[in-house]
C-alpha cells in the first residue's frame, strides 16, 4: 500500500469549493472550504483551488484527486454541458484526476464527452457511501444553498430523481439552504407586529441573516457575501431583514426582528417538512428509521426529525477521522459529498488493487 | 402666465429614472425613462439624470423641477433616511427643485430634515391626481418591480397604508412587477411536463423573461439587465427559465417553455388577484367601479379586472398630451407618478398665482 497516494476529494459547488483529504489509511486528515462564487466566472475556481492546495501545503502531484460537482448550473455558463466542461478543464490542471459519475469514475476526456453523467452528482456520492453504513434512514444534508433529502432502505439508495430537474420535481432536492437563500424564496408573507405582511421581492437579505440573529450559524460556515455587501454583524443583518419589509432596523425593537427571524426559520423548516413528508409518503423507509443530518445547516435537522416523529442521528457518527478527532469528523460531515467521494474512491481503489491487474493509476 | 417655466417632473425609482415634461399649458410634451440601478450607487442617478436632460435638450434652469421617489429603499443606502438625503442632494444640482411630500412641497433643506415624508410617496401622487378625475375606482399601476393597488372612493384616496411597510402589510403595495421580479418570488412550485416541480432559489430569471416569451413586453419597457447578463432574446430568456428548473433550453420543446411562462404569468396574476380581493373586501369602492390600469405592466390589468368581474379603463384616457398625441398619453401612463407629480405641481402653482401674493418661486 505504500505506493498509494493520499486522496484529495473535491466538491465544486456553485458558491463554495470544499475539499477533504484522506490519509493513506482512509481517515480524514483535513477539511477545507473556501467561497467560490462561480457565477462570477470560472477564474473563481482557479483561485479557490489554488487556495485550498496552499492551505493544505500540497502540490498537484502529491495526491490523487477525485472530483464531484454541482457548480455547472451557475449562470456564468451558457448551459450545463459548458459548465461541466469548464469545471473539468479547471480541475484537470495537474496530478492524477478522476471525476465521479455515479456508477463509474471518468477521466477528463470522458467526462467532457458525457457531461450530464457528472452534473450535480454529489448527493449520490453521499447517499451511496451512507447506504453502506446504515440500512434505513432519510439522509438530510442541509447546505448553504440547497438541501438533499435522500431515502435509504435495505442498504440501498432508493431515490426517484437522478438530476437536478427530476430531484426538484420529487422533492428530494429542496432549493433552500441556511446561508445563501434569498428570503423572498422562503415565504410570500410573514407575521410582523401582529399582522401579516408581504415581502419585498428584492435580493435584500438571505437566510444567513436569519441564523445570525438566532445565533445558530457558525462563523466558519458563513462564507458567502451578504446581500448588500455590508458586514455579517447582527446589527447589519437586522437592517437587511428590516429592508425586506420596507423598514429600517430602528423602526422596531430588536425583539421584533428576532421574532421575525424565528418566523422565517419556521418558513424554511416548513419547506423541509413538506418535502420530507412527501418523500417519506413513498413508504420505502421504515417508520422507525432515523433522519441522518449533514451539512452546515445540520442544526435544523433535530427540529425536522421531531416534526416527523423520528429519531435523529448525525453523519459525523459514521465518519472516520485521523485519531478519531471529533472536530475533523464534524467538519467532514459539513462537506459530506467530498468526504463520500473520497471514501468511494478509496474503497474502489483498494478493491482494484486486490482483485485485478490494474496498475494503480487514476482510474480504478 | 408667460413667466411660468415648463415643469419637469421626476420619479426616482430604485431601478429606473422617469421624467415627464409638461408644456406651459400643462400638456405632456415628452416622457423619458432610463435605467438607473441605484443599488450600484448614487452615481447611477447622476448619469441617468444627465441622460434625461440631454435627451430632452434641456438645461437645469430651463424648467421647474418637481421630484418624487421610491429609490431610497435601495440597499446602496444604509437606511431610508440616508437614501432620501442622497437622492435629494443629487436632484438638487441646479435650477428650481421641489420635492413631493403628499400634502406639501418641500425644498431640499426641508426634505432632508423630514426624509420619511418623501420616502416612497410616488403612488400617492398618482392616486391624488386620479381621484380628481374619477369618483370611484381601483387604480392598478403595475410597474417593472412593484404594483400599486389604490382604492379611490367619493373622489378621495381611501388608502390604509402610507409607507412601504404599512402598504406591504395591507396589500396596497404588491412587490411584484413585469420586468425585475425574480421568479423565485412568484411561486414555490410550478407545473411542468405534467408534474409539480419546485424552483431554484437563485437569481437565474426574472419576470421579463416570462413576458418576452409571451410577446407581451414592449422593448422600450424592457430596460433592466437580465439575470445572467446575456441578451433579451427569446432564446436566452428561455434558457434562463429552464435554469430555474435545473434544466437547459434544449431539454424540452419551445412549447413546454411557453407553457411554463404561461403558468408563471398566472402565478403573478394570482398575487395581484389575491391582493385586489383583499383591498376590495374593505367595501370602500363601489361594486361596479372600474379598475384603472397604468404602468408598463398594464397588459395584465384586463385579466385582473375579468377575474374581479369589473370593467377596465386605462389611465391614458385621463391624460392630457400636446396635440392629444396618443403615444405621449400612453408613455405618460407608464410613468404615472411622474405625470401626476407634474400635474399636481402645475395646478398648485396656478392656484398660488391666482390666489396669493407668492412670488411664483419654486414653492407654491
Amino acid at each position: 500500500m505504500t505506493d498509494r497516494l493520499p486522496i484529495l476529494a473535491w466538491d465544486v459547488g456553485g458558491a463554495h469549493l470544499k475539499a477533504v483529504l484522506l490519509n493513506e489509511a482512509g481517515e480524514v486528515q483535513a477539511v477545507v472550504q473556501l467561497p467560490c462564487p462561480l457565477w462570477r466566472g470560472i477564474q473563481q475556481l482557479q483561485s479557490a483551488r489554488a487556495g485550498v492546495l496552499n492551505q493544505l501545503q500540497l502540490q498537484d502531484h502529491d495526491v490523487q484527486h477525485a472530483v464531484t460537482m454541482t457548480g455547472e448550473l451557475a449562470d456564468a455558463f451558457a448551459d450545463r454541458a459548458s459548465g461541466v466542461a469548464a469545471i473539468v478543464t479547471e480541475m484537470q490542471r495537474g496530478g492524477q484526476v478522476c471525476f465521479y459519475a455515479g456508477e463509474q469514475w471518468l477521466q477528463a476526456g470522458q467526462a467532457v464527452a458525457q457531461p450530464l453523467q457528472l452534473a450535480s452528482a454529489n448527493w449520490n456520492a453521499s447517499a451511496t457511501w451512507l447506504a453502506a453504513q446504515v440500512d434505513q434512514a432519510l439522509l438530510v444534508d442541509i447546505g448553504s444553498t440547497t438541501s438533499d433529502l435522500i431515502p435509504l432502505a435495505g442498504g440501498r439508495v432508493v431515490c426517484r430523481g437522478h438530476d437536478d430537474a427530476s430531484r426538484l420535481q420529487c422533492s428530494e432536492l429542496v432549493y433552500s439552504g441556511v446561508v445563501r437563500t434569498p428570503l423572498m424564496a422562503l415565504a410570500q408573507r410573514v407575521p410582523f407586529a401582529g399582522e401579516w405582511t408581504t415581502l419585498a421581492a428584492e435580493h435584500f437579505a438571505t437566510s444567513a441573516d436569519i441564523y445570525r440573529l438566532l445565533g445558530q450559524l457558525a462563523a466558519e460556515d458563513d462564507q458567502a457575501d451578504t446581500a448588500d455587501g455590508r458586514s455579517k454583524s447582527v446589527a447589519h443583518s437586522r437592517q437587511r431583514l428590516a429592508r425586506m419589509l420596507g423598514q429600517d432596523d430602528a423602526d422596531a425593537s430588536p425583539a421584533a426582528w428576532l421574532q421575525l427571524a424565528q418566523a422565517l426559520r419556521q418558513a424554511q423548516l416548513d419547506q423541509l417538512i413538506q418535502a420530507a413528508l412527501r418523500v417519506l409518503s413513498r413508504l420505502e423507509v421504515a417508520p422507525e428509521a432515523p433522519l441522518i443530518s449533514a451539512g452546515v445547516g445540520r442544526f435544523l435537522v433535530p427540529a425536522l426529525a421531531a416534526a416527523l416523529g423520528r429519531p435523529c442521528h448525525d453523519a459525523a457518527e459514521y465518519i472516520v477521522a485521523q485519531a478519531g478527532d471529533p472536530a475533523l469528523r464534524l467538519a467532514a460531515s459539513k462537506a459530506l459529498p467530498a468526504y463520500a467521494v473520497a471514501q468511494l474512491y478509496f474503497s474502489q481503489a483498494g478493491q482494484t488493487r486486490l482483485g485485478s491487474t490494474a496498475d494503480g493509476g487514476s482510474q480504478p
